[in-house]
């Protein structure tokens, strides 16, 4: 946590203060990175996350929301995030301004996004902000007094789908300390592996990677693990990782980030996951993917009880309704 | 129903029980084909949407569904179908996931249907499907453990189109049996014609053909409608059909069926109806349409009371609330 | 008023009497021109936005929509709008179907716009419809027989948007009456000043004029001003109309407007304002703008008290919240 400082609390709107200040420590605050997320804070997310997940199986919904209006910019699609905060503010009993299509919408006609930020401001309680370009939800919080939740600013950062990550671990496996969590795939572009990474990197984990010699993890995000005395191996291929992983988290490897049909064809195999790899993994072995897949984990592995990627979507409502309630001042 | 098994009712997830485990018949099962629907199924829908006809008369909307999500899912544009079932959602209590861009939005970026609806069932209680290709509704119901409704699958199954058309013509006309139904227009490629005559067919009805030449009812389907004992008569023009008519229900011709511009002039005047039509047509005669229209009824023939089309379009809400609550276990 | 007789009263519908049949004035009449709102119309909605501002204030949102679906049709992409009215609905705890593609739907799909309407009024309890052609809500509202609220019918009318720009002036200055209120940029084919210059006209105001040669005051607008008896100044730069100005109303100066990019650049920085312009303006002006803004205002005035333009945005919120709550009998 040491170059980044989490924005102090902020006075609520002065027009629309909605009765519910709080002293919650989360309570108005922007969510935009994991740096952000301390060891406490990553099990504060759990505790409110698991909740949310008990009410939602005995309830489905309920009202710790209502009328609250949380506006979900997406200036580039993302079905899967945008459904998602979607339906965690629903099943929260609040409602959603969908802006899906910021190429089309008169929000995108020259409007700089300070502006657009600060016209949604004036009608929502807390903005969703997924934007292609780093740094974009850090410029939105800064004129905003309401609420900003990065969902994805291009290679940068997409908080949520790290915290889901790492509650999903959690919860299958029981808890983080003394794992070994191999990432395979893409470790060099793959923004979330490496927001993964450093959310682990809270806990006594043992990190394993399987990668391209191509799209290694970038040594950044290595030394800044190292510091942390996080353990780091490499592996050249699946199988010598595979015995000691407690978590198989895979990635997509795209065909684009290669300079040839050949060199992409050499290595891509090596990273499918099927029934035949799975029957050499540990039993107790989680089998992770970000979604969505195409083709590097197979159907078939659908129905082995390890295969946790549905499991992993599913938590991604709690984790997000447990953020949505932390920064609108409910949990 | 000789061919199709409806399937039986399945257990709710494991995931997301949200408490109303019912013994209704219809609860969790998928809305798949017309061939689902055998006379008393038929009546129990017509019994359930006349509920909800009678409370949306009295107090607009309350909350059967409160706390459910329904996920429209549709692959291909139709704001009308979204739009009713986003109604009928909304005047039972419950929210809705609207994918109505799957073109545009990541669960198209290569993904497989089965994942897309693996996805959604992680977030909703419900799956609406819309999709260009036959099938489609039924690989999703295969996968998925929430229920789907067929909003439409290419010139498949439209169900809910059908119910409301059959739920239409039990309302206006006090009943089924003993009715005569004139089927006009395009019967060979119309979906929404196929699916009502077969429910149609569990009535004593008489059904009359008016159609070009080339665009015949299939005789696969004539067959089928002859061993359930339905009487079928072609007529070449309007006016033949026109005095036996009890209800007159008119489709498109689209001139994309027709070879030559001049094939397509020689008969689409034939299929028009106008005041002039109306006026020799018998005085209960109810005249339909799905909606929607290209030139096929005239806007004067609007004012006349036999002008059932705005009706049927309102019904649409009342049968898609009926089956949204069947399938949710509230029915 | 003289030109425009306001629809009466009409029944509500025979299909969907939702039960709150009200004597209340503007209880299911359609929402078309400003020219329906003489200045005791006005001050009615201004109580009403007033009591809007004070609920949300209060409590965020409450339930006086409860129930009500809001059909948001929109055949041009107007986010800031669409967006304005989702809220005010969603405050109100109503619904609304959004419609925002038209391009792409069925309801396109050489669908009539009165068909279109009367299909959205068999879901829906008002329609709030954009359109690029001027008269489209009128006839919209010759079919319909729920509400219209017209939200943008080309060069036409925008009346919300009139009402919520006067009322933000009334709030932020305490009153009208005596003000002189200053017009800058394209008086031409601004939509926007025409609408809020005949609102203004209801009271005792005087009007002054800035704008490039090309794009002046239509003159059958200044004629109808004048004959009302409101005073009208000209200016050729904004340094003249500044001393006396009591708000300064700031629209774009559109590019394509002039003949040769000369001919813009020569005029296109006389309407430009910055903190140097703000610190030789009175000190209690307020300075205002539709929105988007593409350089017309700095972003170094946003932080001048004065600056009343995200203000403004906000009472959007508030006066369509009024405007909803009247036409459905519930103000």
């Amino acid at each position: 946590m040491s170059d980044y400082s989490p924005p102090p609390g902020r006075p609520i709107s002065p027009h629309l203060p909605f009765g519910d200040r709080r002293d919650a420590p989360w309570y108005n605050r922007n969510i935009l990175s994991v740096r952000q997320f301390a060891r406490a804070d990553i099990e504060y997310v759990f505790g409110v996350a698991k909740e949310m997940r008990e009410m939602v199986g005995r309830i489905g919904s309920f009202d710790l929301l209502r009328g609250k209006i949380v506006a979900n910019l997406f200036y580039e699609p993302s079905t899967r995030t945008a459904s998602s905060f979607l339906a965690a503010t629903q099943r929260l009993g609040g409602t959603v301004i969908p802006i899906s299509e910021v190429h089309y919408s008169s929000v995108a006609k020259g409007e700089s996004l300070p502006d657009t930020i600060r016209t949604l401001e004036a009608y929502a309680d807390c903005i969703v902000l997924r934007h292609p370009n780093v740094g974009a939800a850090a410029e939105a919080a800064s004129v905003a007094t309401k609420p900003i939740i990065n969902a994805g600013d291009g290679i940068g950062e997409h908080p949520t789908q790290a915290l889901l990550d790492i509650f999903t671990i959690a919860l299958e496996l029981g808890g983080l300390d003394g794992l070994t969590v191999t990432l395979v795939g893409d470790l060099r572009f793959g923004r979330t592996v490496h927001s993964l990474a450093r959310l682990l990197a809270q806990f006594d984990v043992k990190l394993q990677y399987v990668c391209p010699e191509i799209l290694p993890m970038p040594s950044a995000i290595r030394e800044e693990l190292d510091q942390l005395g996080v353990k780091q191996l490499d592996f050249s291929n699946l199988d010598g990782a595979l015995a000691t992983s407690d978590v198989l988290y895979v990635t997509r490897v795209q065909k684009e980030r290669f300079e040839s049909e050949i060199e992409y064809a050499s290595v891509k195999d090596a990273y499918i996951i099927d029934t035949d790899l799975m029957a050499r993994a540990p039993k107790r072995m989680i089998l992770m993917h970000p979604f969505p897949r195409v083709g590097e984990i197979t159907r078939a592995v659908d129905a082995d009880p390890r295969a946790a990627y549905f499991r992993q979507m599913e938590n991604g409502l709690y984790v997000r309704m447990a953020v949505l309630a932390m920064v609108l001042g409910k949990a």
